[in-house]
């Protein structure tokens, strides 16, 4: 029997493993349909320069920071591994989002290694492998049961430290107004959006850890359940909104509110009623609808929207679990506010200094003639779509 | 052992569940596809729309009507309801594709609302649920394992009910002539049929309910192989037919073909031989490629074939339970034909019911200014290709 | 307990199944991508139809040639089955995307009758079945978990074998010069190649034919694993190749790579340790960057560097496994390098009589007015993209 259960949660695992790697197409093709045809052919070789270059880096160095060994009693070893890989692309992609159309490829390579072997492992070492802070005033028990926190603020930390270093798109504000790039093909973000929320199923049901007992599957299935939940609602409440400011229905929007409402339940999917992320999803996808035209007035440059979905809901979600799941544990409010503020400080100020530094070495942001000719010419050296385009 | 069956149907209902799920973008992708440019966001927006909507709404009321309450007692609950959620959007998606190029959101959504919350969960009450009608003379014991009835008819007598009202789309029948419209991006046809054919596996698999002894697992496979083997014959007779007609080999009614066939094995994949459903699934792909043409000469126009595959085909699969199936057991073609006929009545009569109320309050319709310009303008505000359309 | 395995095998059969079908949208897109607009749908019918054509020939002949009957006792039958009938259509794939932009579909639907029915089934009985050869000095005990030689190689000679008798694309190798022919749409490259990629977990984790036991469900886990490093592996090295030649990172040629190191990898992912399969996907990747302008130099055009992925790579695979799993067992360099060079004087010969006796009959080969004007016109009487390109 004991056996049963560890190729039980062995299978559970290269299931949930193999969802999350959907997300792999899923953001290729939701940012390779936002951004402009010019820049389509960049943004996709850095989807795939980043999955291959992060999980590479994690499977060298990445793994052995954030766990200390290969090893697992309850299943496979090297199911374990592969569902904590699936993982590790994902924060870097959040960051790469929001600066494309801008960001050359080489320096974010150099990036994604630092941030695949040590940046994203020692986040995953304080919050769920063997926290070297545990001794210290620093010791995390912030409940984040599938990174709201771990994933989705580390890369959106990245993320603001990126743009604040590479500044905004040619163009993209000028004489204080603000200039609408229009995403160049919306089937393709709709594919990807669908993909990451199917993708989300593995995410945050995998990281219950196990289904093998009667206990366990019924809280992956509740997981699983209240995810999809909190994506509905943020999809459905962001769309009232965009409706009632626009009389038009913004699809873009829609499903980044869906996102956001993904990201906000992340944290905690396995604590809630399934009435609860009806609530968070909500407001997941209204603080998307609000924070994206926000950040525009900072200035702060984001074709896809990234800082929106994952930084803002990011932080609410982990908060979230701080409000509507505290009674009878020992999550406390403080305690996740605790977490968000402690990895805000070492993302931010990691991610920071790695990029000011390579940026030094090497420039990320592609200069204004490459930009205005697309990234793909200079970067890739082919277009993406050469028989559609208008020249 | 008894948890160990819990454990296993619950992993298997929540891997069928993901399978289902992806025909959402397979949905989208395919209309998407199949519509000109001009109104490829407003499809997309509306397979999302009814993908949150329908969803929330069974989660909110229909799923206490067609089930009862949440409860099983061979899985998890959350797993039957996720299961049992991935199929309404399915019905609505149905409807709405063939009214594609028309319809506008804000009354398609609301119909959805009173869809997923009223309609479907009725017909599942009396078909697969504790049937309200049980003691009556309408009582059903048609068999239908995964819904040639439940789904697809449903969903077909709704779209037939929605196109009487509706009427075609500006300039398609003018004088006396049928205007071809083609599909704008055939890749994401073949794309989204692809992926609606993979999602069956998880549609008609995951019904047999249970995969925990080993009469089962062989039912479920069974199952699987036999619903792709009618889509393989779907495919294959259409394109015959296709050939010996056109002399070319018209993808988009080959795919068509192929779903029709999966539409008609859906009735009773667990319970043929492997041969019969090469035979329901070659009739399926020859109706198909029949129906398209005669519905046009109807008037009854249908962008994306809708009527053909899923109103058709539901009816032949579910008769050809009562052909095929009827030895040995409590199957009748009588009892198959009854189910076929209540659930008609039903379907139809609500759906036309309530699409008239709401046309009363808001118009389905786009008009045929806002027709001509594209839909994608005045519902959603944006291009679909701003860089690729020729103006 | 001898239930429980035969339930937890058939589910993990299924679940290994249906991600091996996300390779028929897989190799759709990826092909649909590399070609001109003019040949897309047809292309994305030859797709479909080798699915449909494929499948169905094994249902009805090649199955029984491959394994002799439908039974299997440590799973349901049927699973069985499914699974390896997932595989079928892969080998001719291969062979089809290699002759793309020239090929007609009418001759080839021919070819893959009898590729499914007899080539590929023979193949297969002599490798993983029962072989028919074993008493005599022809008995292959080469060691090919998931096909590197079975699918790939076998594929990658039917295609040589194809090219040979049917000659370049029009216009494609003219006064000495090789004419660039560039794909007409890169996200639909990306997305097909990530299908693949996934598909590719099912394919080589499927086949080690069992999860039900502790020993197992680590093998299953470590060959994923595996996989997953030699793709990664092969998309690196294949970048830095791709990056010191042309200092552009061609995204094509990246994602070749990356399949090319799964190819390498599928013939003992569950042989190696963790860090052997870097070595095997970076040579892998290195081998196609250097393969497809040598095919080209040699004047054999393949459109979509199927030679290089699949034939060069299946080759190198296989042989991979002698040198670097050899030790304790009775796998041998020679027994590996005998198992290449029978099946490839089968299946290069079979398939080149086959194709050279279809051809007299019906010839293989578009004529050039056709090329010229796109296959889509004459094959398939519509437009991929009708509203996009230029005229």
């Amino acid at each position: 029997m004991e056996n049963t259960a560890y190729i039980i949660d062995t299978l559970f695992a290269l299931f949930a493993m193999t969802l999350i790697i959907f997300m792999v197409p899923g953001f290729a093709m939701l940012e390779a349909g936002l951004v402009r045809t010019k820049n389509v052919s960049t943004v996709l070789t850095t989807n795939v320069m980043i999955y291959a270059v992060a999980s590479m880096a994690f499977l060298l160095v990445g793994y052995s920071i954030a766990f200390g060994d290969f090893g697992s009693d309850s299943m496979s070893k090297w199911a374990t591994f592969l569902f904590q890989m699936a993982f590790v692309g994902k924060a870097i992609n959040i960051m790469s989002g929001g600066v494309s159309e801008r960001v050359k490829i080489m320096p974010l390579a150099i990036f994604t290694i630092i941030m695949g072997a040590l940046i994203y492992p020692i986040v995953v070492n304080i919050s769920w492998g063997s926290d070297f802070l545990a001794d210290t005033f620093l010791d995390l028990n912030m409940y984040d049961l599938a990174g709201s926190t771990v994933i989705h603020s580390t890369g959106g930390w990245a993320l603001l430290a990126a743009i604040l270093i590479m500044g905004p798109r040619r163009g993209r504000y000028r004489n204080g107004k603000i200039r609408v790039i229009p995403a160049s093909n919306i089937p393709l973000v709709v594919l990807g959006a669908l993909l990451l929320w199917i993708g989300w199923f593995g995410f945050n049901g995998g990281s219950v850890g196990s289904i093998s007992t009667k206990e366990n599957a019924d809280l992956v299935a509740l997981t699983i359940m209240n995810t999809n939940t909190a994506g509905l609602a943020g999809a459905i409440f962001s769309a009232i909104l965009v409706w009632v400011q626009y009389k038009k229905l913004d699809i873009t929007m829609i499903l980044n509110g869906a996102l956001g409402g993904l990201v906000a339940v992340t944290a905690g999917p396995d604590l809630y009623n399934i009435y609860i992320p009806i609530l968070i999803g909500a407001i997941g996808g209204a603080l998307v609808v609000f924070a994206v035209p926000m950040f525009d007035k900072l200035k702060l440059d984001d074709p896809v929207g990234a800082l929106s979905v994952h930084l803002v809901n990011g932080i609410w979600g982990t908060l979230a679990v701080g409000i509507f799941a505290n009674n009878g544990t020992d999550i406390t409010f403080w305690g996740q506010l605790k977490g968000v503020l402690v990895v805000a400080i070492f993302a931010f100020g990691a991610s920071y200094t790695v990029i000011y530094l390579i940026n030094k070495l090497i420039p990320f942001r592609a200069n204004d003639d490459d930009q205005l000719e697309g990234l793909d010419f200079t970067e890739c050296g082919l277009e993406s779509y050469p028989e559609f385009v208008r020249n």
